[in-house]
């Protein structure tokens, strides 16, 4: 029998769970109370501060339920949910799963979708504490908040750039939005599911553990991770710090994955690089002195690349794109706006 | 002329409830970053437990748009997460607030919300930090997730009800469910908005402070909100601290609204008492030698009434109810369940 959840419930649905999740989740330390009181308890070390996030995936919206697993789903859901708080320079601990189901979901389906928001979990030593279900005609959403912690003195904002700064980047940004738009043009019957840039738009790498390793160098100054499009989220750093910015085109990380796609689309892979793309990679500033010690703290726990891109500069000048030829161009701040 | 999410787009809204909120809300001691970086921050204070609880309120479902202003859907949904809190004994410290909102809401109506928001917030000292706003096509939701916090020897469980235990319930659970039951059935031309069962589904009133004063007198045993109804929850009483219970039916307090209204509409108004209804009221547990402490303990600092109505007994027992005639009736456990 195809178990849905019209068939267990509400309450047969949260047993069901709570169960896979003491067989498969991890214990975070001083959670004292998890799935099973109307909220959950933690118990925050001394010397560390919170940080509480929150994120929402909608399907056909956030991730297109005929190209992705319900494992895969959960995962997607989970990291860009961790990648806030690596943006902060913090440690996950403890997520809240909010999700808006069918009457005819398949109960398999919910109960690999926890497998997947397990799998990034687990390996941070964080949990899922609670939560809540609650019933949708239409809408599939899944709404995660996500508790972290992080030593007052490693608090990485994205208000504290300043002119001089170089500005740095983490791996490829633009693949997701590559992956995205080749999706959305594939004929039926193409299974693009191990398309490199299709994975990179399904499951976007976290940056965590590089967000911490450079917040605990306290070498940086500041930080966010590309949730809205590379210039979008630089534009937060501009915006929030009162400084601007300058390009240099030649130095915006294109993989070869992104370039090949783009002439294949007809599209210019700088402007998939600089739009709204999912890719949820870490952009830092830092005094240009400090930068091989970011490179180094970095590398010490990952081989994520980074490089090197640009400067941050006086708010006056605004934000530009030098192209190869030395001439700037002034790049409007556009990045996802879910409402326009 | 009447704005839309569409002509302001996702990060014009943002930065008007963010300066709504700079003018209209409270700061909440602690917090150190609110909207405006990749995660809140909030600085715990030694001693104390955070909780984190998150709830969903789902257009048509948990309210009926046509029977509710936006004031009053912020209200609501912004309660019923409080209650959450207090049921546990925990003070409210900062919300998240995740929207489904489609691109056709009318940027006031989203500002109305958010007054109702701060309505319920402001007089607990509490504040908004975060959130995410995303467009939706057909469901319109609201996420919220609350943080509250409590003295380690304050927290209140619904897993510590002791057999011999007072059973003890605040306000007239079943009005809430009254109220709904008139909406649902109302003629459309009947402005029901001032009816008092309405108000009852409409704005429930939360008991974080009496919740919060029965965890200060450390004389309760257990405690619950009544989110899922007053049996149900009951009943979550019983199954996590492995009891069982018998209600006295002469005991339970219905109030006079309910009674009329349950003659007009033709049903058993012990029956609306029972079953799911959005009351959030709160069912304490104590030694019966405790229940004048607990009484006082609320009478300091609301005119809340209390009503005792049953006791806890062993698990072998079941959950009954006594009738008038001293006969005892075995009661199914039913609420709230959203996929059955």
């Amino acid at each position: 029998m195809v178990e849905t959840l019209s068939d267990i419930g509400e309450f047969g649905l949260i047993e069901r769970i709570h169960k896979l999740l003491q067989k498969i989740g991890v214990h975070t330390p001083g959670v004292s109370l998890e799935i099973g009181d109307d909220a959950a308890s933690l118990k925050p070390r001394p010397g560390f501060e919170l940080l509480i996030t929150c994120d929402t995936l909608i399907e056909g919206r956030h991730y297109l339920p005929r190209h992705i697993t319900p494992v895969d789903i959960g995962r997607r859901a989970m990291a860009i949910n961790i990648s806030d708080i690596g943006a902060m320079g913090g440690k996950p601990l403890c997520a809240l799963i909010s999700l808006g189901l069918q009457s005819g979901t398949l109960v398999a389906d919910v109960e690999d979708m926890y497998r997947g928001f397990v799998t990034e979990l687990n390996p941070l030593g964080a949990s899922i504490v609670g939560g809540n279900l609650t019933k949708t005609e239409n809408t599939v959403f899944i709404d995660i908040t996500m508790i972290g912690e992080v030593r007052k003195e490693n608090l990485m904002l994205r208000s504290t750039a300043q002119p001089g700064d170089a500005i740095l980047v983490t791996g490829y940004p633009g693949q997701a939005a590559a992956g995205l738009n080749l999706l959305q043009n594939a004929k039926a019957y193409k299974n693009l599911h191990a398309h490199p840039l299709v994975k990179a738009y399904n499951l976007p790498a976290h940056r965590a553990l590089e967000g911490q390793a450079v917040a605990r160098s306290q070498k940086a100054h500041a930080m966010i991770d590309t949730s809205d499009g590379f210039l979008a989220d630089l534009g937060h750093i501009c915006q929030e710090s009162h400084v601007g910015a300058l390009l240099i085109q030649e130095n915006l990380p294109i993989s070869s994955e992104l370039k090949e796609a783009a002439v294949e689309m007809g599209m210019d892979s700088y402007q998939l690089f600089l739009q709204e793309s999912d890719d949820y990679e870490l952009i830092i500033t830092c005094s240009p002195k400090q930068v091989l010690n970011i490179r180094s703290a970095i590398k010490e726990i990952s081989q994520t690349p980074i490089h090197e891109v640009g400067r941050i500069r006086d708010a006056s000048e605004g934000i530009e794109l030098m192209l190869p030829d030395g001439t700037k161009r002034p790049i409007s701040l556009k990045g996802w706006d879910h409402f326009k």
